[in-house]
Formats: structure tokens, C-alpha cells, sequence
């Protein structure tokens, strides 16, 4: 079986010496002293390793089951979710108005790692409800928020995200769900919905379901579409529940992966909901779950190949399997251990590398979340929103990758399920598809992002890049193994852009023809900028005696890794922007 | 529910067109006239079709299962394997004296492609069975080859190959199993084996397990290992079934993918065995499996991908979401289908391009191998040997990544299980562990293959290389396309050769830890060579107004998007490999 490891000295090192928490600026910061955020990392830590993590590959080998409407969580997960409710860790990060602890984001964020890496299935559950208290904490009415808001910051009443419809998953504006105005103000919901996470299950009292719908008026496509609360149970004035919502659920999935989160149809026939922020905006409101759970969603990615790698590593230096090409290295075992062979070695880089390049890179991004939201710093919003779609495109492809990778070490008992290296490969799949599929990614950041305020946050992002280079360029050692590497990648990347914009204005069809590898390059050029940040401290602290040197040494031996084995990659995304459009869309649809 | 269609037309381009098959000096070619191989392809294709791709999902579905000692196969796998044994398609390619059909290899290769992409997991039972019949057939003496060979070739018996054990997959020299000498000749042989595919199953009257084990007297290591033919049913003089002998199943595993095919723990206990080939010289014996399975494997890494393109090619063509940058194509429809968005396309192209350039590349070895059996040539012989690990490695690494890219058009819909897709990419997944992890096939190239001889067949491939080049370089469309980026790509494979020769003998490593960039560049020159010579010929068909220009075209278009698009990929792997050993193995083992 699996086992995890919370990361607490490297999301230490990320948060006092590379990001400096407690010293910044941004309002709730100054109290993440290291010994506080120690506290809680270890907390969370422990309850990571001990509760969440033995119930993954239970809750995957027994699923969920549906009969007669009542969705059944696998064993153990009912016991699980008490213990995350009665420890707080559901109102880590929510506004203490409604019983949340106020940490920052990038507490949640941290923390949410270690939850998704031991149980991502599990840690879905309160996933979904985080996204829809963020919703109606920023578009509910005064009402709204104290009826739900409490309820769903203790766990006891959790929430979906309504999007998808079997014709309808990008395309929304396909949907078919209707909502008519009801005399008392509310609405009268019927439609089907599909792939709701966590629609129906019996982890807690009552399911706020956000969902999006058409009510009259609105136009066509996007621009007809609202959002709605719709409680599984309504809501009496007191807050007790009243009576059964006409929302239910028709079927469960069969997936590939994360077999312990319900997956639902869920049917709504003339269910009652009310107007969640202003009509025919719903899209707007939606989003803003949309952009937290992205975030969230290239956490999953690099949290599951996280976990897939301590296994990998910990097989690879277990398991005994030939020589050393240069001689036995444990001539008194029949054979060495996998670790001593170069292309294991190679594997388990190529992990290592990217999961704490990744680990530093969505931190950096929830500490832009966070200087957004506290402190309205309208350049740090407008970066994450650059940002968002390579974190969640690239680090969950990559994601993937290397959860395949870490279930290769393990040869032919990596595809049987009983070592449980097959299910984080199988989890980790979904984060390429859900919230937006990868290509959608990659056409927001290309088609949107890129040019969005006039190109500012792009330049902005270049800018970054360049100072940090700059700023640096002095150390001879940082600047051979690090910016250098760095330059030539963001070089490729300006290249890229200047290719859109040039070929682009010609025929868009040059520019999504390669927005992928564009996201890619850009996933690449962060993680990098990451790597150079990171050997910078690494140095510094090495430089200067601080002691820990073994912790900072493999840092610089990993920063060294990546920027020789993964950044090189942006030469070939480069290549195959600039080969164009016309291959791509050389044949005519019946001829594929 | 997937569909499949056998890809007839490309496969008659492949053999005729561009190999011409029935031209060739290679005996039982001539016979291969366009119509012969067309009546066999459409029968093939049809078995295919209509009796295995129909099993598929549900064989999946339902998988094995193991009751009192007996497995049995997911419904309707017993009559459609009977059909299979009626049309005498397990002896396709087998040796008319024990009642094959004594068709090339290469037919054998083509007609296996179908049955792969119809149901994989199906034909690994014939698969396996083919293994078997070649390792008796080219070392079972007279008396053997006539007891077993007859009841294989027919599909009245299976066969299995048992090589690992819990603790010794890749490394055979820790094998445990033993082998006592009797008085009668056999021997007594106990132990245990893992992983063991249609190690037991209820398709077939007896089972032909060829094992592995340790004879007395051989030393230590694999030179000790001898292969012993251990029938589940001890076969009597006359031919008819015997006691039962000392082998039978522990429990089968559950696995990610491939659930149809019965993947056992054997247990040997004092099990009578009969010496196959020489004592002690049963890792040769067992390579002559080997060797034909990994071809198979690398057969079955594309066939995964071809029918997983040709399901997304028809979605993408359905489902409609979203409109054309460049301006609604269906303006009546509700929205464009998704095939009209580059990214889509890229996807597809991606999966296009890298299956006809495989299905080339295996095709191609096959006449190898064919030259190599058939007619004694030693040339070929060296040179399947060297592309062996590149048709396996590289082939089953991309088949999968293509599967999952075509697991990607369907967006959620390819997640669940309902459409199929999320099978394709399972069972492919196997393919990059089994018959020696892709590692291991990388190893093999590097550390094995590309010495071998004094580096003659290394030689030789380049040579073939460089002399299409040169034959063809004044056709300057032909240049410009696909001869230059074959260049170019063959450059960056001789540079990382040359690295190899230079540093490798400085640290070995340095070459090791670049095997698997190594094997992939030699991958896309392959695959870029098959898409040059198929440029040609698709040229010179469209110069000569021979009809079926679109076939032509599309062939023509395909491959432009391969060199522009895959075969960059060399520049990436030479910069990896040329960064050297020492990012690799800079952590000490307790470091990662």
C-alpha cells in the first residue's frame, strides 16, 4: 500500500525563505510566523498521512453506490469527513463572520496539497464546497450568506458546481436547463445536468447545488444564462430543513478514477432555486468559483504525481533488481537496488524536478490570489489571471506524465492495482479533462489572456522574468546553471508570442494551432523562474552557513535537473508554433 | 461504444505500393498478389469487426474470474475464440507441416493488427499461444515439435511464457524456481510465477506453459536457467490428455486495464517439465519468444492507438460545441463540430500521423524479419535486432500517449467509462511494461544493440537513411517536406551516437542516462523515414493520375504534419542526452 508524506520542510522553505510570508506586506500574512505555519502544516500533516491517505485505495477498489436515490461513500469516509470537520480544516481559509479561521489562501492552498495528494476522491468532497461558498461570499445577498454560508464553513452542509449538460460540456451556451420566475421571487428549475462531483452522497445534511441555468429573457447563447442555489433540502427561516427539493439523482458514473467521489446525474424538475447574484450573469458569478477550482485543479496535478513519486522513490530504493553498470554497489545483496540505475534515476528526476518546481509555482500563485483579494492589488489579479490557465493546463498534463512515470518504476506490479500506483495515475487523469479540458486552457490563455488589457500581463510576467535575471546575473555559478537556461526558454517564449501576433492577425488559426505547446513553453518558463528563485535562497543559505546543507544541496542538484532536462523542451513547443497552421488544418474533416 | 474499422486501404498501400511485396525476392512473397492479400485483409478485418470488437467493452467490464481453480474468460470470449480457431487464423503464419498456412510473418503482422485493435485483450491468448509454437518449433526436438506444435497451431491448445517471480522481474537471475532431474528424462519442477498471461483460462483443452527455471550444475546468475515445456494436461502417446499435472493457479491479478486477459500466479509444485533446447541455455530458447513478442508489443502499443483515433476522428466529426474562429461552418446547426477547432485538429493529426508512420515501421519489420527467416539474411537480421527495443519502447510509449490523447477529444465523456476510450488508454498502458519495461528496451538499444558487431547494424541504418536522401533529393518538393527534416533528424541521432562513443567510455553513464531520449530520437527517424518513402510513392501516384487522389493527398498531407510536427522532437532528446549523466545521478539514494 501507498503510503504519504506531508512535504512540511519544503512548503516551509517555500513560504519563510523563498516567499518570505511573514515579512510581506499582504494583511493576514504577518501572523504566518514559521512556528505557526509549522503548527498547522503538521496538523494537517498528520491528519494527511493518518486519516486520509489509508482510506485511498479502499475508497477506490469499493466506490460509490446508488440505490434508491441515496448515494453511499465508501467505508470509512463518513468517519474521515467528522474528523476534518471537528479539527476546522473545511474553514481553513473562510471569512470568520461565518465561523471560518481567516488563514490566506495560501494556507489552504498548502494545506489542500497534503489532502489531495493522500485522498484526492475524499478531498473533493469539500473542494466542490469551497468553490460554491467562494460564489455566494461574493455574489449572495446579505440572507444568502447567513443561511448557507455557516453551515457550509463547518462541513455540515456541503456544494456542487452545475454545468455541464449531455450536449453541452465547453459550449454553454447549448444549455437547456430553463428557470421560471416563481411569484414569492424564487425560481423553478427543471433541466438535466451531468458530471456533477459530489452531486449526491451522504457525507453531510444538505448539498447546495449551484446550478447555471436559462431564465426568459436573457438572449441567446452565454448571455441568457444565470446561476441559482438550489438546496437538496430547503432552507426554513430558522435554518432548520424543510422539505425535499425536486432535485435528484438519476445515475452514477462508471470512471476511470476517483471511484470514491460520486460523479451524478443529477435531474431538476421544477426545483426551487433562488437568483444567486444579478440575472443573466451567471457566467460572471460562475466564474468565480471557476477560476478558484482551476487553481485547485492544477494543484491535483502535481499533488498526485507528488505522492506517486515518495512511492516511486521509496520502490526504487527497496526493490533489488540487477547491477550497477559500474559494479555491484551492495556486493553482499544478490542484486542492488533499482536507485543505482541511470535511467531510474532519470525517471525519479524528471518527477522530483517538476513536483516541487510545481509545489513553488502554485503558491506563488495563490499568494497572487491572495494580494489580489486582501490587499486589491490589481497587477497581481491580473497575473493570476494569466497564470490560472498554466497552472491548471500544464501542471496537470505534466501531472500525468509523471504519475505514469512513477508507476513505471514499479514495472508489471505498477499496472496491478494492489500496489495503488495505477490509481494515482487513473485520479490524476481527470485534472487533464475536468474544469475546462486542457485545450480550453491553452485557447483562454492564447485567445484571451495573452492579449487581455493590451498584452500588460504578459509583459508583466516578461518583466518579472527579466529583473529577477537581471537582478542576479552577477553570480557566475546561479547564472550557468540557472539564468541562462531561463533566458533561452523566455527567449522562445517572446519568440512564440511574436509568432501570434505576427501570423495571428493573418489567420487566428496560426496561433490556437498552437496554444498548447504555447501553454506548455509558458509552464516551462515558470517552473524555471521557480527553479532559478529557489537556487538563489538555496545558495544564499548555503553560502552563509545556516546548517540544513543536505535540504539546500539536493535543491541545487534538482533546480540543476530541471533546467537541463525539462526547460530545453521550449525549443521544440517553439518549433511546432512556428511550423504553423496549414499542416494542421490541411485535411478536410471526412479525410481524418 | 467504439467502433473499428480495419484500415485495408492503407495497409494494401503499405504492402504494395511501398514495399511490393509480391515483387520481392523473399520466398512466399510472389504469392502475395494485391488480390490475395485483400481476400485475407477483408476477411480479417470482418472477424474483427463484427465477433472481437463487439467483446471488447464488455470483456472489460466483466473481466476474469477465478472459482475452485478455474478461470474463466468474460461472455462470448469461448465462441468467438472458436470462430477465430474455424478460420484458421491462429495458424496464419505458422509451419504448413504441423498445419499452418505458411503465410509470411508479415501477413501474420498485418492481420494481428486488426485483432489488437479490435480486442487486445483477446488476442494476447493467441498471441501468447504463437510465442510458444515459435520457441517449440525453433528448438523442440522432432518428437516435441510433433506433439505440440499440431494442437497449437490449431488453437486446441494455448500456450503461456513464465518468466518472473515475486522478486525477479527484469533481473531473471535471482530466479527461485527449480528444476530436479528425473529418471525418465523430464523433470520435477517447483516454484512460482507471476504475472503469467492466459496463464489458465477456459478457451482451451490443455495449456503449454513454457517456464524458466534452475537445473542443477548451471552456476550461478542466469546461466544456470534452463526452459522446460510444462503442459497443464500431461499429453499421452497416443496424443490424447493425461493426469493433470502439477501446475495450477494461485489467483488472478486485478489489474488497470486488459481485464479480459487472465493475468495468474502460477504455482509449479513438483510439476513434470521437459527440457526445451539445450540444459542450461534457456534464456537463448526464451528469447526467440522474446524477441517476437516485443515486436508484438510494439504492434499492439499502435493498434491501441489506431482504433482510439478512429473513435475521437468520429466524434470530433459529431459532437457539436462551439464555432470556427474564423466564422460559424455550420451556421444552421446550433454549433460547428468540434473537428473545426485547430486544437482538436492538432490532437488528431498528432494520432494520424504517428499510426500510419507505425504501422509502417512494423510492417517494415516484419519483412525483416521475414528476409531474415525466410531467406537467411543476415543484414535483416542485424537490423531487426537493433529496431526491436525502438518498436517496442517507442511505439508503446507514443501508442499510449496517443491513446490518451484520443481519450482527450471526448472531454468528460472520455472519462467515464460508457464511450470505451478510457480502455484504450488501460490496456495500452500495459504495453509500455510487459515483455521488459520500456527501460529496459532502452538499455538493450544503448547498452546492447548499437555496439553489437563492431556497431554494424547502427552503420547500416544510417546508411539506408542517407541513401534515400541522396536518391532523392532532386525532387525538391519532396526535399523540402520531408528529406531535410529526415536529415536534420538523423543529425541529432549521429550527434547523440557520437556522445555516447565519447563520453560513455569516460562513465558509462552518461550514456545510460540518455537511453530512453536515445531510443525515442531513433523512434521518429524511423517513423520520419517510413513517412518519407511514403511520400514518395504517394508523389509519384498522384504524378501519374493512377486515381484515388484523395487517399494520395491526405497520405501526403499526413506526413508533412509528422516531419513538422514529431520529428523535432530529435533537437529536445539530443539536448537532454548531451547535458550528461551528472543532473542524473547528483542526490544520493536517501536524498530523493
Amino acid at each position: 500500500m501507498p503510503t504519504y508524506t506531508a512535504p512540511i520542510r519544503d512548503m516551509q522553505f517555500l513560504l519563510h525563505e523563498v516567499m518570505g510570508v511573514s515579512g510581506s506586506a499582504v494583511p493576514g500574512y504577518q501572523e504566518l510566523e514559521a512556528d505557526v505555519t509549522a503548527a498547522i502544516l503538521e496538523e494537517a500533516g498528520k491528519l494527511a498521512t493518518e486519516v486520509l491517505a489509508p482510506l485511498n485505495a479502499s475508497g477506490d477498489r469499493e466506490g460509490c453506490t446508488l440505490e434508491n436515490g441515496i448515494v453511499r461513500t465508501p467505508s470509512g469516509f463518513k468517519d474521515a469527513y467528522e474528523t476534518m470537520k471537528a479539527g476546522g480544516w473545511m474553514g481553513l481559509d473562510c471569512d470568520p463572520e461565518f465561523g471560518g479561521q481567516g488563514m490566506p489562501y495560501l494556507m489552504g492552498t498548502a494545506v489542500g496539497e497534503m489532502f489531495v495528494s493522500a485522498n484526492m476522491a475524499f478531498n473533493m468532497y469539500q473542494g466542490l464546497t469551497h468553490g460554491a461558498y467562494s460564489a455566494i461570499h461574493s455574489h449572495g445577498t446579505a440572507e444568502q450568506k447567513s443561511t448557507y454560508l455557516p453551515k457550509m464553513v463547518a462541513g455540515d452542509w456541503t456544494g456542487t458546481m452545475n454545468l455541464t449538460e449531455p450536449h453541452c460540456g465547453t459550449d454553454l451556451g447549448l444549455m437547456r436547463t430553463k428557470a421560471e420566475p416563481q411569484a414569492d421571487g424564487s425560481y423553478s428549475i427543471s433541466g438535466q445536468k451531468i458530471f456533477i462531483s459530489a452531486g449526491e452522497h451522504d457525507l453531510s445534511d444538505n448539498i447546495i447545488h449551484l446550478v447555471l441555468a436559462k431564465a426568459p429573457g436573457g438572449g441567446e447563447g452565454t448571455k441568457g444564462i444565470s446561476l441559482f442555489i438550489v438546496p437538496k433540502f430547503l432552507v426554513n427561516a430558522d435554518g432548520s430543513l424543510g422539505r425535499r427539493n425536486g432535485v435528484s439523482v438519476g445515475s452514477i458514473e462508471e470512471k476511470m478514477g476517483i471511484h470514491a467521489n460520486s460523479t451524478c446525474v443529477m435531474n431538476y424538475d421544477e426545483a426551487t432555486g433562488w437568483l444567486l447574484g444579478d440575472l443573466h450573469k451567471g457566467m460572471r458569478a460562475m466564474f468565480t468559483m471557476m477560476n478558484e477550482a482551476r487553481i485547485g485543479v492544477g494543484l491535483q496535478g502535481y499533488a498526485q504525481a507528488a505522492v506517486a513519486y515518495e512511492n516511486a522513490a521509496a520502490y526504487a530504493r527497496e526493490r533489488q533488481q540487477g547491477r550497477a553498470i559500474s559494479g555491484a554497489e551492495f556486493p553482499d545483496s544478490l542484486a542492488d537496488p533499482l536507485i543505482v540505475h541511470p535511467d531510474i534515476r532519470r525517471n525519479l528526476m524528471d518527477q522530483k524536478s517538476f513536483v516541487e518546481g510545481a509545489r513553488a509555482f502554485t503558491l506563488w500563485g495563490a499568494n497572487l490570489i491572495d494580494r489580489a483579494h486582501l490587499d486589491s492589488d490589481a497587477e497581481a489579479e491580473g497575473l493570476i489571471s494569466l497564470l490560472t490557465p498554466v497552472i491548471k493546463g500544464f501542471q496537470t498534463d505534466k501531472g500525468f506524465e509523471m504519475a505514469v512515470q512513477a508507476q513505471q518504476v514499479f514495472g508489471g506490479h505498477g499496472y496491478i492495482e494492489e500496489h495503488g500506483m495505477s490509481q494515482f495515475a487513473r485520479d490524476a487523469r481527470i485534472t487533464q479533462i475536468y474544469e475546462g479540458a486542457n485545450g480550453i486552457q491553452a485557447l483562454d490563455l492564447v485567445g484571451r489572456k495573452l492579449a487581455a488589457d493590451g498584452g500588460k500581463h504578459v509583459m508583466a510576467f516578461f518583466d518579472i522574468v527579466k529583473s529577477f535575471i537581471k537582478e542576479n546575473e552577477g553570480d557566475a555559478k546561479l547564472k550557468a546553471d540557472f539564468l541562462d537556461p531561463l533566458k533561452a526558454a523566455s527567449k522562445d517564449l517572446q519568440a512564440a508570442g511574436m509568432y501570434f501576433m505576427q501570423q495571428g492577425v493573418k489567420n487566428p488559426n496560426n496561433a490556437l494551432a498552437g496554444s498548447v505547446d504555447f501553454m506548455h513553453m509558458m509552464g516551462h518558463v515558470c517552473l524555471g523562474l521557480m527553479w532559478a528563485r529557489m537556487a538563489r535562497v538555496a545558495q544564499q543559505a548555503l553560502a552563509s552557513g545556516t546548517g540544513d546543507e543536505a535540504f539546500y544541496k539536493t535543491k541545487l542538484a534538482t533546480g540543476r535537473y530541471y533546467m537541463a532536462r525539462h526547460l530545453p523542451a521550449t525549443a521544440l513547443h517553439l518549433a511546432r508554433i512556428t511550423s504553423g497552421a496549414d499542416t494542421v488544418m490541411a485535411l478536410a474533416a471526412d479525410e481524418f
